[in-house]
């Protein structure tokens, strides 16, 4: 019984994927064009990813401030490949306060201009760094095409700006947020992401390196997400943040960055969701368990208030559903809100010392005596359903993991069901343009693998990179 | 002996506050003219008290979602008495993407528009009724005289707009909100503000009524602090909200408003802090102990990290500072950043079985005995600093606090030493306008308190209300 709003996956998966995020009321668009609305769903969604993540980065010794919204455009100036990479996107306040400014301001699309000039005046000697600080924030990109969660003008993240006092140091911490970010998606989201180096092209403007968390969509159109940079003194030196080093002498410091956006709900919907609705991982998932009374015998009604007495004690997100909705309008509002368990207690099953216990992934539904320990029950079974939804999750992934020889297979994978395209390349960048030609394929990352063939899949010459090849969002 | 970084608070009360703001490294100037960095310091407070009053809000109901950033001209347009109020402080986008936008945008100054804009095409019936919307974002008003979480052209906040079904539940949230706030600054903040109705010339631009929290700051300057606005249906009128309530037939909704801001950190200090830094309340502060070891006496250390895991544990936050730095040099920094207790733990000391504890609004120090309860001590500690730390407020308040019966005694007041002055008020918008002209001296708010002479403070008619006065930040 599939939900009526929801156009089915397999038909449209685009009309799929919004029909999920409208019925499910995680976000709407608004009169603001690009621009959406996140709804109280989609919030608390996202409210769960920021406490996990931010507990991290504290854990990590990452503090917490906060940068201006606005650059002036001079400063946002000084660094070249930055500027070219965002100017298309950029928005620009010209009129504050009744007048024309004499230097206009663009809206932060990324802030590595302003936490320079912050650094600029508060690095002094080695005894200062690291400097390890992040920032919740909203920052604005100009799109053209744009979908809720997905791609939307104004959107919702964290970026980590740090300085260090080497190298090393700096691409220690590169490399470490990019698995903080792989943890994230591993254990809490049940994704299983892929890191791996982007290619020169594919990297972030004014990067060193980027390292990349890349996503199997269920359609295998493949989805970035998570990303962490090595500037090394490339800012720094367009900035001019020096320190005093222990041998007395100036130096540039060494900089990343890193960041993860609300797009995280776009994957967990295009991974998990089915035709019913959202299908939340229960790590993540604002309300794990929603109690459905049937009837309103005075036993059932005092079970269920037990029951969610009980699980709350013991840090499992339930709630009762006692509005006065109908029963089976309960169950598919709790489906297409991707509750991960569902308990009924109904009277007959009372009579029998049962109540029934569903799972929202697998619709399984399981008759538990009651007086069984229900906190040890549902939460075994939660754990069981989160496993389960990232090995489902890895086997839709190596379903959709191919490997092509040349263009030939490649372009046959792609006309045929695309994917996760294993392929070696020379490391010239005409090749990845030639690739791109096909339906706009490109590389995903760079991957620490053993080459496929030794040959570059495009031009056939000697392969320096095994890398991971896509249609992406 | 005072900080020297520090002007004294009463030779320059204004330079104090800077000098408090960079000393504690709570936030810095930028770039970006009129907007701050808050550096971890400040951001640390913020977090407290997100936490704190969001915790509040859900248990009262209230769920969080995200309006957009940006405002097209034209939805501005539609609720005139806002557009007037805030029209001197926007900023407008006029190019995005490299184009000139057909119609241009301004940041939001406030979110009002945009929830109505949702709430226009998500409320049905009364059934959905009501809906209770906070969103914590970041607001831009183009001020011209800045000053660090004072008034700053960004700053954060929280801004909760409800839509109810009756003027009587609309009304019972504006009244609780105003009390949530109150709430907040007397058990949290330990700050005694004073609750009261704004008159028609003070209260928020479009709001039937708004009821403000008044502090006092230590020079005897008022700060506004934590507002909620009753609009009735003016919004709900131009943007069309309407619901089909229980007679089948359509009503505009009844809606408020509510909002708290950084502006908080800015009351914290000018109530609290003293000569030498900061001063917190515990329930405030994001670091409430600090041990020192003086010395690396092996004894020392390992009775250092043996309370600061007790206390760790029973939730009280504490930290050892073991850097390098001289123990004068790191008392001097706890003084300096308002952590409300320190504890001094040194090998002479503990020959005799003793610590010592140093609090920091006062400066007392006792020495304990190392066989006491030491978790029990500080908590009982902590709880008597939050709660001396009201009562002076309230004291300097009382002291601060004066009774006008004409215009001549309020110059008086106002000349010799600004505060609360508790006046009649004939409820003529001519009358407030010319106790303006005295320094501008403005109402705070109407309180529910017998009149004072039963005769307006400024042309002695006939009084309605009694009304405290007093300059402003």
């Amino acid at each position: 019984m599939a939900n009526k709003s929801i156009t089915s996956r397999d038909l449209d998966f685009a009309k799929w994927y919004t029909d999920v995020v409208r019925a499910a009321k995680l976000a709407d668009y608004t009169s603001v064009k690009g621009c959406i609305a996140i709804e109280p769903n989609g919030y608390a969604i996202w409210e769960r990813m920021q406490y996990e993540l931010d507990k991290k980065f504290k854990e990590l010794g990452h503090v917490n401030v906060q940068m201006p919204l606005l650059i002036p455009e001079n400063l946002l100036n000084k660094e070249k490949e930055l500027v070219a990479g965002f100017a298309p996107e950029l928005a620009w306040v010209t009129i504050g306060g009744r007048k024309e400014l004499e230097e206009r301001h663009c809206i932060r699309a990324t802030s590595e201009t302003l936490f320079c000039d912050y650094y600029k005046t508060h690095v002094r000697t080695y005894r200062d760094l690291p400097m390890l600080y992040n920032q919740w924030c909203n920052v604005l990109r100009w799109e053209k095409e744009t979908r809720p969660f997905l791609r939307s003008r104004e959107f919702l993240w964290q970026e980590g700006h740090t300085v260090h006092a080497s190298e090393e140091d700096a691409i220690k911490e590169t490399y470490q947020m990019a698995e903080v970010y792989k943890w994230f998606h591993h254990e809490i989201l049940a994704i299983p992401s892929i890191i791996g180096l982007k290619t020169e092209k594919e990297k972030f403007a004014g990067a060193e390196f980027t390292i990349t968390n890349e996503d199997m969509m269920y359609n295998g159109v493949c989805l970035q997400d998570g990303t962490s940079h090595y500037f090394g003194q490339k800012f720094s030196k367009a900035y001019d943040v020096k320190f005093t080093n222990k041998d007395n002498k100036l130096e540039h410091v060494y900089q990343t960055s890193w960041g993860i956006a609300t797009r995280m709900i776009a994957a967990l919907i295009m991974v998990h969701a089915d035709d019913d609705g959202l299908v939340l991982p229960p790590r993540i998932a604002p309300r794990q368990v929603v109690i459905i009374p049937i009837g309103d015998d005075k036993k059932v009604l005092d079970l269920a208030n037990t029951i969610n007495t009980k699980l709350n004690k013991k840090n499992i997100i339930s709630y009762i559903d006692n509005s006065d909705k109908s029963p089976g309008f309960k169950f598919a509002e709790a489906e297409v809100n991707g509750i991960p368990l569902r308990i009924e207690i109904g009277s007959r099953d009372l009579d029998n010392n049962e109540l029934t216990v569903a799972r929202r992934d697998t619709k399984e539904k399981s008759k538990v005596n009651v007086k069984e320990d229900i906190v040890k029950y549902v939460s075994k079974m939660l754990d069981t359903i989160q496993k389960d939804m990232y090995e489902r999750a890895l086997k839709r992934r190596e379903e959709l993991t191919f490997t092509a020889k040349d263009l030939k297979e490649m372009e046959n994978i792609l006309n045929t069901q695309p994917g996760f395209i294993h392929a070696d390349w020379c490391g010239d960048s005409d090749c990845e343009l030639k690739i791109k030609e096909i339906k706009g394929c490109k590389s995903r990352c760079i991957v620490d693998e053993p080459l496929v063939t030794g040959k570059c899949v495009c031009c056939g010459k000697k392969a320096k990179h095994h890398v991971i090849w896509g249609l992406q969002y």
